[in-house]
This record gives C-alpha cells, structure tokens and sequence, in this order.
C-alpha cells in the first residue's frame, strides 16, 4: 500500500486533458436503468451512444459505468450529456477528495468507497454526475458496488423509490457508499480490541508493526471522511433545484451517519496512538523486570564468588603464619559456607526491603 | 466492552427499516401517565393502541416505553403519532448520537444515559418524542430511570410541575439524564485519585492497565457529550413553539451542567495523559535505581574477583625467582587486603563524587 | 486534594432545591454598605430582615454575606430581593463555573476567588447579584476578601468611587477577585523556576510528583479563567442598563488582565509539559551513563579474570609437555601481566574511539 | 539548508528600498510574450525600456523575467507599468510568504515553486503583478519554470488559451507551480515508505536523522502551502474586473489541488511524527531484548561459575575431616556435574515460565 | 531569567495608581521633534511641561521619552495631552500584553521591542499615545531604539516622510519594532541548527538544557507575537480618522511581517519539539549500543571463565579415575583450549545472526 496514491499529469498539462490509465484486465460495463412510477427498465450498453434513445425522454434514467473507463467513452458521455472537461479529468484521475462542484444545470460529485479485505483498507473513487432526470456514475471495480439499491428499485411492491425524484436516487447510493464505513469501522474496533489484549499480556515488534498500520489505516479513512461530511454538508446547503426540499431530511440522516463514523474514527485513532504509548510502557516495564532479575542473582553471586576467590589464592604456606592460616583451622570450610549464607541473607533482606523480592 | 457498538443494517438497506433486536430476556413494559394541573393519571398499558382514549383529550400525556421494544409495538406507536420512518429506525438501532431532529409539528430526541456500574461506564440510549401535549420516551432497560420525576410529578403539593407545559417535562427528563454524569465523574474522581497514589509509589503492569482503560472510558463519555451539548443548544435556539420562553431559563442551568460536566472530564482527559507519562518516568527511575544497585555491586567486586584471581594462577614455582614471589612473601596475604580495601575505598569515593551512595 | 469537587444534588431533585451545606465551624456574618456621593454608612445585620429599611432607598447597597450561608437566610434574602431559584441553588452548590445568568432586572454572577496557600492552589466560589442599586455578594470565607475595597470606599477624598453607579462597585469586586491571579501566577512561577533548577541537576521521584501536581493545580486554574474570561467579555456586550458604558472601559481593563493570566498560565502549561519530557531525558541519560560505567569496568575486567583463570586450571602436570608449559617458563607470570597489559591498553583504546571515556 | 530564509533589511530601513543580491553568477534574461486570439509573438529583451512598444497596444503581454533581477531593471519595470515601491521590495526580498496584494489597477501575487533535488526540497519565490491586459513574471532560476505553458500557447490548434483574458493565463502559471507539489509529495512518499521498512526491520541513528530531515522539509512545505491556499481563496473572493467569472470554475480546481496537497501533507507529517514513536519503541525493544540474551547467560553461568570456584578453594587438607570433604569422595566430581546442570535446568525452567527462551 | 515578569499592583489597588519603579541607575531622556513637511526640529526637554509651546501649533510633534520615567513626569504629561488614567498605569507596569486601546480622540499602543543579546531574549515593553498631530513614545532603555527613523527623519532628501501625518510615523515606529523580530529569528535558527549537529553527533545533558532554554524563549516570544498581531489587525480596522487610507497599505506590509514572523516562530517551535524526541531517541540509543558491547563481552567470557573454574577445581585425586581425568590426557590442556574456541565461535555466529556484530 502506497503513501501517495494520487494519478496527476505532469505540472503544466492543459486542463481537461484525459489520459487513459494503465492497461487494465478487468471488462467495462455500462448498466442502463431507465424508471419512471410506473416501470423500471434495465439495460446493458455497448457503447455510450447507445443511451441517446433515453436522452430527451421525461423519465428518469441511472446509467452506471463500472471498470476502467476509457477516455474515448468519457468523451462521448461528456458530449451528449455536456459535461465539464475538468469534471472528466477528475473521473479519470483517481484519488481526488470527496467534493461537490455545481455547474450549470448539473453536479458534479466525487466520493470514496472504503472495502476492508484482506486485512487492509482500500477505498475506490466513485463519480457522479447528476443532472435534471439523469444520473451517471463511474466506479472503476468489476462489480457493482450499487446491487442493494438496483434490487430494491426492481422490487415490485416498493413503488415510494421510483415515484421519486434524481435526487432521491443520489441520496441511496451516496447513503450506501457513507454506510460501508461502518462494517469498516466494526473491522477497526475487533483489531484494536484484539492489539488491545495483545499490548498487556505480550507485545512484540510484531504488535508494534500492527498498530503503525491500524494507525496509517485510521489516517487514510480520515483524510477521507472529512471532506465526505464537508460534501454531503454543501448538498443540503446548495439552494438548487437538483436537490428538493423533501430530500433534504434524509441528507441530514446521510449526515448524522457520517458524523458517528468520523466521531468513532476519531476515538479509535485516540486509542490507537494511547496504545503506543502503553507499548512503550510496556517494554520499559519488562526491560526493568529483566534488570531486576539480572540485578539480583549477579548481586547476590558477586561477593560469593568473590569470597570462594579468596580461599582458591595460593597463599597456603603452611610454615607462614600470616598465609591464609584460615586454610589450615578445621572449621575454616564450614566458617567461609557461613559467611557466605550470612552475606546472601543479608542481600536477600535488602532486596525485600526494596521489594524486589 | 467492545471499541464499535453501533447497530447498523447492512449497506444498501431502505432507509426506515425496523429490525428486531437480538432476543431480549427483559420484559417490556409501556406505562402511560396522563396529567393536567388538577389531576395525575397513571396506568400500565398492555399494548400501543391502549393509549388511543388519551390521543384527543387536551390533558398532556407521557408515554415511556421501558425494555426491548418490538417492531409492530413501535410501528403502532409511529402510526399513531405519526412519527418518522427515520426516526423510528433509530430507536431501535442502539448507540445513536445524541442530537434532536425537528420534524413539522414533533422533535425526535437521542441522548445517552451513563451509568456506572461494576467498576465500568456503561451508556443507555433515551429517545424521546415530543409533540405539542405528548411525549414518548424509550429506554432498553428493564427498570425506569426517570422514577424521580414520576415521584415529583405525583406530590399533591408540587402543582407547579403538572401546570407546566409539556417541554418543562422534557427538561427535567434531559435534567436527569445530564445530572447522571456527575456521580458517574465523582466514580472518575475517586479512581484518578487512587492511581494517582498508586503511581507515585509502586506502579505496576496492572496500574498501565487501569490508566489505559480510564482513558478509553473518558474517551466514550466524551463521544457522548459534546453531541449532547450540541442537542441542548440546538433545543435553546429552536424557534419552535414546543420550547416555550419560560422554560429556556431552565435549559440554559441544563446547558450549564453539560458544559461543567464536559469540562471536568477534558480536565481528567488532560490528568489521565499526564499519568502516562509519569508512569513511564516512575519505570525509567525504578530501571535506573535497578543499573545503580547493579553496577555499584558490579564495579566493586569485579576488580577484587580478578586479584584474588591472579594469586590462584598456579605459576608458584617456588624455584622461579619470577613466579609471583608475592606468594612467598611473609606478609603477601595480608597485602593482598590492603590492596583490595585500597581498591574498595577508591571505589566507594568515586561513587559518593557521583552521588550514587 | 480532590479531583471532584463540585457540589450537587441526586439526579431528578427539582431544580432549586437549597440543601444545607455539611455544618461549618466558621460564623456567619452579612455587611451591610449603604452609600451615596455623600455618605458611606456601614452595618453588621445580624438577619436578612434587618437590610429591609434599607429597600426604597435611593442610596446604593453592598450586602455582603460571608461564611456558611445558611438555606433560610438564603430564602429570606431570595423573597426580599426577589431572586431566582435556580441561582440561589447554584449559591449553595460550590464548584459552579464562572458564569454571568441575566435576569429581568438583575443579573447573576458566579465567579472563583483562586489563593494559594501552604503550597496549595485553593479556589473560593464567590456569587454575586447586582441590581438596579443593590449588589449582595456571598463568600463562603470566614474573613472578607473585599476589605481593601470597603476601604477605598471609606476613604473621604475618594468620592470618584462612591458618586458612581454600582456597576462600578461590580467592577472594583471583579478587578480584585481577578487581580488575585498575579500573586498565585507568581508563586507558580517561582515554583516552575526552582523545579527547573532541581531538573537540570538532580532530578528524582519527588521532582516528578513536584510536576504531576503543579500541572494539576495549572489545570485547575485553566478550568476557571477560561470561563471567567467568557464571562468579563459577556458582561461587556450585555446589552442592558445595568452596565454603564463608562464601565465599560474599566471592564476592558478587567479583561485585558484575564487574557494576560491566562496566557501566562498557557505559557507555564506548556513550560511544565516540556519539564516532563526533560525529566525523562535526563533520567534516560543517567541511565546511560551508568550503564557505560558498568560496561568500561565490566569489559575491562572479565578478559583479565578469564586470563587468571586459565592460569589457575590445574593442569600443571610438570611431566606432561601439553599440559601448560607456560606454568613452567621461567618468564611465564610476567608474561601473562603483560598480556594482561596489552589486553586493557586494547579495550581503553576501543572506549577512547567510541568517546566513552 | 539554512532554518532562517528570509532576506529581510536592517529595522528601520524605509519602505520599498531596493538592495541587490548578493552577486549571482546566473545570467538575466527577459523574454516578452505578446499574444491575442489570432497571434503569438516572442521576444527576448536586451533591457527593460524594451517593452515600452507593447505597452499601448490592446495585445495581452506576458514579461518573464528569469534570473537575479537588478535593482535598476527592477526600478524601470516600476516605472513603465507603475509598480508599488513595496512590492518590487518583495520581488528582491527572498523568502515572502505566498500572498496577494490587491492595488488600484493590478494584482500582486507572490507564491513559492518547491523542487526537490538531490533529495532535498528547495523552494524558490516566484512574483506576479497583473494588470488589465499585461503579466509580468519574476523567477531566480536561470531556466524558465513555465516552458511547458509558452508550449502550449504556442500550439496553432489550442487557440482556447491564447483567445481568453490574462487572468487565464495567470491561472496557467499558478496551477503549474501549485502542481508541481505533486511529484514533491510523491518523493516523499517514497521516502516515507522507504523509511518505514527500515524502522520495522533495522532503524539506527541515521533513520532518526531521516526522519527528522523529513519532518523538517515537510514543515517547510507546509509553510509555504498553507499561505498558498488563503492566497488561491482571496483570488476567488477578489471583486474585481481583473479576475473575471468563466476563470472562477478554474480557481476552484486549483484551489482543490492545493488542499489535497495540503491533506496529503498532513497525513505525512502525522505519519512521520508516529514513526519517531515507533522509532523509539524499536530501540526500547532491542534493549529489552539485548537485556536478555545478557540477563540469561549471566544468571545460567554466575552460579555455576561460583559451585566451581567453590571447590577451587584450597581447603583441601585431607587430614582435615571438614575441610572439603567432597573433594576426596570417590564420586565427589561426577556429583558437581549433576549439581550444576540441575541448576541449569531449574533457570530454563524459570526463564521458561517467564517467556524468555 | 524570571518566568513571572509582569509588574502588578497589590489586588484591590484604586485603577490609575502610579507607582515608581524601583530605584534605576538609567538617566530619563525626554527628546522632541517637531515636524512639518518644510522643517523638523529637535529639542532636549528637561521637563515634561517643556512641550507646551508645541501643543497649539499646526505642526506635528514626536516626544520621546526614554528610561525609567517617573510618576511625576507621567502625570504631567497624562495633563498636558489629556491621557487617560488607565494607559498611564500601563506605561509604569511593564510587562503588559501588546495591545491598542482606543479613547476618544486617541489611541494608546503598548507593544514589545526584543533583543537577543548575550545568549538571551529579553523584550522591553514600548508605549505609544497618538493623538491628531502628537506621538509620545516610551521607552524604558537608555539608547533611543528609534534612532534609524529619526535619521531618516532629518535627511533633507526625504521629504516624504516629514509631509505625511503622524499615523505614518506610528508605522514607521511599528515596522521597525516589528522588524526587530528578524535578526533575533535568525539567532534562533542559528541555533536550532547548531543543536541540530550536536543532537545527531554527541547529544549531553547541556545539548537537553540548551533545547529546553530555547524552547522557552520561543515561547515568551509567542506569547508577545500573537497580541502584536492582533494589535496591528485592529490598527487596520479601527474606523478612525487617525488611521488615514493611504497608511493602511503600510500597515498591511507590517502586517505581513508579523504573521510571516509568527509562521517562522511555530516552525521554529515544532523543530525545537522534535528535537527534544530526538534527543531521547539518541540516548536510547546510545544506552542500546553500550549495552550491545556488554553483553557480547559479557556473553563470550562468562561462559570461558567457567570453562577455567571447572579445571580450576581441586579434585584432581590421580588415584580417583572419577576425579577430573581430563587434567591427567596428555592432550587435556589443548582439548580444553578446542572447547573455549569453538564456544566462542559459536557466541560470535550467533551474535552475527542477531546482527550485533
């Protein structure tokens, strides 16, 4: 995983300039949906052109482009639909922030969609463009990340979806795209719990390598819901027909999500950087159980050694009587065993005096 | 206690969805009390449609629905009062943020009761509904937490409370709720105190562990009181008729409470940090006292270890004028003391330049 | 010390409720200071009655009431001077923050006298009402902290001060109760400056409790200047006839004072953060000088020790070639002093290269 | 690198005083550019007075001049298109903070271009002042920082560019120097991710030098960036005829670009303050861990090196019944053998349980 | 250096008092210049009442007074110009926070002139009164800092300074203040870099009470900066006629100088921060290294030294074949030499597997 995952041309490149990205393995798909009340039509296309039929119609029409798209398709979207070429350059170029631009007669929005698999996070640049009674969206995965909501529009008896507006539509997939933060976040929190237990019991480099991760990952996800929240703040603020009034209570609920996942992101990047600190903490307390221990039987076993040292000189003459006449008394070994035991009784009650012991 | 404890549905789900909670072995209970200045009624109810008779009298009317409440018993209330499909799906979704949605004629209101037991914080979501002469409340626990007020609200000589309109009831329920934090932050208190102590004298893994979990458990009350806060304000600026002039004295001591509340606890935030870091030094210190004792010990008898080391060396010829004639010597042993007492002292006068004894 | 020290009542208690304070040996007496332009009368009242005559007055009154204010003074002054409940509790529940509540025609004012004795940070809940020509104070201190302005007041060419409305009065209680900072910043000053010293030379356990508390006693000191400067500033935009604006120039002054004692303390916040971190360096460093201490003699040592003690195995066997013929040279012990020699020579040289000695 | 850039002159020099750099060995050139929709023309300039022809005319005009301006162009330059004194100061003084100031009839705008050579970030003052029809461009550099714009408006079939106001082209010139963070932010992610694989597998002294040159350079970036961006934000809310509308929608692109630059550098500066963490918690590991290797093979062999310096005391008086018995036992050795490898195996065990080897 | 250094009045003081400062040894200097776009005359006034003769005429008039002003003098000049009580304190308790007070038909400036001399910061408070046509300066230092301009001033080629108002003047005075603020910086980064190189080479206890020397200055110069410019921010905006249009250009410049002073200030703040990890970093690495040479002596001799215990034994009874056979093989003595060597290897490829070596 990069630090700096932003495609950007070179300084100087005129603006609005699409460069195709690299070769890619995975099909693209463009899925047609065309709905008013009464019915739903769906539809896979070939080629860009193939939604001209639906341009001029009065129902509403969804067209969903999934995989990597090529600018030749961006191109022809971008003229019959009359989008900004610096709105397409940022379809292209992946890893913008989440914003809203409001053109003319059409929006212009860009999110991320966050996946936690594998053991790592990954978000996907979703694109959309919003206009009176369409509504176009890029994402560059294989799959369609938006099914759920395809499925509950198909459903026959869940008329109140279709019955309503563009806007209606943008709200479900942007409420989609806000609420897979959180089995993200549920990822986050069993990891901290896990690292959590981990760090008091028998934290390793190994733990440390882990929260370093969690943190980047914490980061990332961050850096990328707060312009999320700026963004869905400014579509309940825009004064535009594009979003009616009866949308708005249900932008507030995309609102309040994305606020309780910014919050608990907030808590656990806390946590997570607290736990470097109990990490540290940790190892210094293991560091000084080590000395201790190490302080002990070398304080304990220094004088002795140095004491049986003395007895091992060869000072043992025995016609002088000033060389270690105690080599040639006969309690002279019981006598050094009861010094010894007497100095190591007496280190042993200095250390529980210290409480070392 | 788990880091995420949000209820969420799956990505994609239609927004209003109600989902039963996991089987709950609590009952549920829905007690209605009915009131005017003159009189106090109260009653069990059996199931929502019980409380139909009470909908058009002018009396004010409190519904508070205790325990895991059911779907279908939720979804008649809602069709009853005609509360919000959004709404309602967050009563049922546990872990909210605290915040106050304003629909046409009716606040939809979450808040976190805190309460501390068994050594841990443990938060409760309240939701309440409130309409020009009623106010539903929800609490997932079995027993009532607003029984005080219930007691008040039945004084024959406190008709100044049952006068009032519905908001005074609102306020003295949000009252309550606020003024839970204080005993839980005495409960801090105390435990910042007794670590406090604690770390200034024997810190420990288990002192590491208190700290950390301390911390985690400011951290979630806080999660829970800045919105809190905010759901106050947002009450007092309300330019709706549900909150009457007279009771905006009353809001603005509750807004005061949350304000002292939020204040001591960034207070014991700011302490709990502090205490990491002292932690670290106390271990840094104890680890430096350990090396001192050790290399005092260390540095004194390994360079007597070596000299009585060198009179074991077996070079004693006693033919060889070169072979330590040392051992030879009439006074070569108690020469060797002197030397090692010569040594010691050395020692011990370089230490005491140091400070070390 | 505690941590928590608010005074409050149990959840749900209605608001206004005045509890008795827990008995207090101190006495209780109220002050009476009735004055115009020309004349100062001073009275000890001994009940709130006895300041009735005093009412219609179009004199200007200080009631002062120091000590254990008791719940039925408390009532008594409250019906004569029609106070509100809700602030005669906040009166009896020391610990309120600094706050300024407007009524009708009177306004409250909670503020903190901070005085730092015997080592310690003490902070006094003073409140006061202000009225159209009264102002009552409350301390819950047996001495009057306000005597050095009773005696500007009694001064007789001093008639700048008494021809002033009593919004003026406020000021001068305000500029004392707030001037009150300097000598406690000063003290905490000289305190920073002597652990400073203490740090740079022998910093020990005592010198990290001696920063844990003056942190505390900082924050603690934060918590009631931030409030008590938002406090100054709204009494500065009230828009009401109980400040005057040629008060207002005095109340600026006020405030430029709060600002300049809360970036002091700011400043010694951030000055006592950073000792932390020195205290932990220095510890580090200590550490590791005696651990380069053990490391030189340890390192010099055990080679020497491990030559003697090749020398001391007891493979002397005269008749064996192999067995130690060294033993048996006749320059053998010198030699191993050399080596011995050459040994320590190395390892002095190897620690000069890596600057240890 | 220097920490302090700035050229500034002796306090109470007068404003707008004009001093040469210090003597530079690059070369001065002033290239002219005057363009309208149906031509581009390109001059190179021998001095100032030069431009005076194009001065009347209704063309747009764009002077860049590249290399160590001299007061006296400069002075000429100030003449002819009647530049404020203050700002040409700013054009000599090196080091200004991005800006823009806003004169009767002209803008000046200064900003930084950051390059990062020979792994260092440079950063190099770039000045603007635009008027109505004509740019003016300051650069130190001996190269043209803008070829790639002077190519594209050179291009016969991109007459977009050369067709607009010249408040395009300024836009051209900022969204060349604000994209040329890009490939900085690049670099340092590399870095990033470099540095990050040696801290969790090896980190020595010179990955803290790294880190901390990182910080160091970020902190630069971002002290240009942030100034950078209110810069772009005042273009934006300038009311003024020179920046016209159909430019706004390109701002605002810029403006996104400069806040993802920003973001992208917090979350590096956040990455790279956790790395000294981690920084620290590696070393504080392999302490711990060097402490046990130690820890485990003194506390094996002390002991065993005291059992056998026991029986290396010359004790051995074989008249002597309590002088060492166990020497003359026929399986006196053998037994000291068995002694000390139970020894050791009771210290694995206890190193075992304590989850050391 | 004191960390309190603020001169205040007991609380309770009447506001206004003017107390001497303690006894200076500094002479008081009172100059005036006296200016109109034609002529600029200077005077050495023995007393305050001197000026008077200047006080009616169009011209406009700069005193200047320098050193310890006495009370007496102060109040003279506070009658002569009309000041105000409150401003003629602050000119006497040095130590105010930067601000501009403004009366009636007047402004009074307090702000803080730093000088970095001997290794040290200090900053001396500098008053200013403006008035229509009048500035009075203080200036507690004996040397007149405003020297430059006054040169400026007399140059008879000038004269755009002398025809403007005073409101230039007061520009001129700040800027120079303010500008003061670069030479210091650039002490500071001279610093910050030396202590850099210290830190990456041979970081000791001074390298820590120099980082925590010049954390500190840092932040008495913070604390002067902010305030300094909010000063100039108000000066900008105050809807004055003594602020004319045309001097708000200059302001601006100054303004820009402050913030970009201030910018530098917290980049400066965050390096010095940095540094302090560093350095903690560097001493745990250093204790690592010295530890590192410990345990590989420590490792590979322990276990030789026990090797040579063992022989060292007194068992070696030839008639016991259970007692140390070894000393009596012919090749006893260079097997045991084989065994100490292939241990040493084996430590030396272990130590090269765990890369300390």
């Amino acid at each position: 995983m990069a630090y700096f995952r932003k495609h950007y041309h070179a300084p100087g490149t005129a603006p609005g300039t699409l460069v195709s990205a690299p070769e890619s393995p995975l099909p693209l798909s463009i899925e047609l949906l065309d709905y008013t009340g009464e019915r739903v039509e769906e539809l896979a296309l070939r080629s860009a052109e193939d939604c001209k039929p639906f341009l001029d119609r009065a129902s509403k029409t969804w067209i969903q482009v999934n995989g990597p798209v090529d600018p030749q398709t961006l191109r022809n979207l971008g003229e019959l639909f009359d989008l900004h070429d610096l709105a397409l350059e940022d379809v292209l170029n992946a890893g913008q922030r989440p914003k809203v631009d409001l053109y003319d007669d059409q929006m212009f929005i860009t999110t991320a969609l966050p996946v936690y698999h594998e053991g790592r996070l990954e978000t996907t640049q979703i694109s959309l463009f919003v206009g009176e009674n369409y509504l176009i969206g890029f994402c560059p995965l294989a799959t369609d990340p938006f099914e759920p909501i395809r499925k509950r529009m198909r459903q026959p008896n869940n008329r109140r979806f279709v019955t309503r507006e563009i806007d209606y539509l943008l709200y479900a997939l942007l409420d989609l795209i806000i609420d897979e933060g959180f089995p993200v976040l549920e990822q986050f929190g069993d990891e901290l719990e896990s690292l959590e237990a981990e760090l008091l019991e028998r934290p390793d480099q190994e733990t440390l390598g882990a929260i370093h991760r969690l943190k980047r990952e914490l980061l990332i996800m961050r850096r990328m819901l707060w312009p999320q929240r700026e963004m869905i703040n400014s579509l309940m603020r825009i004064e535009d027909h594009l979003v009616r009034p009866d949308t708005l209570v249900y932008l507030r609920d995309c609102h309040d999500h994305t606020v309780q996942i910014m919050e608990l992101l907030e808590s656990f990047r806390d946590m997570a950087t607290g736990m470097l600190d109990i990490y540290l903490s940790s190892v210094s307390n293991r560091t000084n159980e080590t000395m201790r221990v190490l302080t002990i039987i070398a304080t304990i076993f220094i004088p002795l050694t140095f004491i049986v040292g003395v007895y091992g000189m060869n000072f043992g003459n025995p016609d002088n009587p000033w060389a270690m006449p105690e080599l040639r008394w006969t309690y002279g070994y019981p006598m050094v065993w009861v010094l010894m035991i007497g100095v190591t009784a007496g280190l042993v009650w200095f250390f529980r005096r210290r409480h070392w012991l």
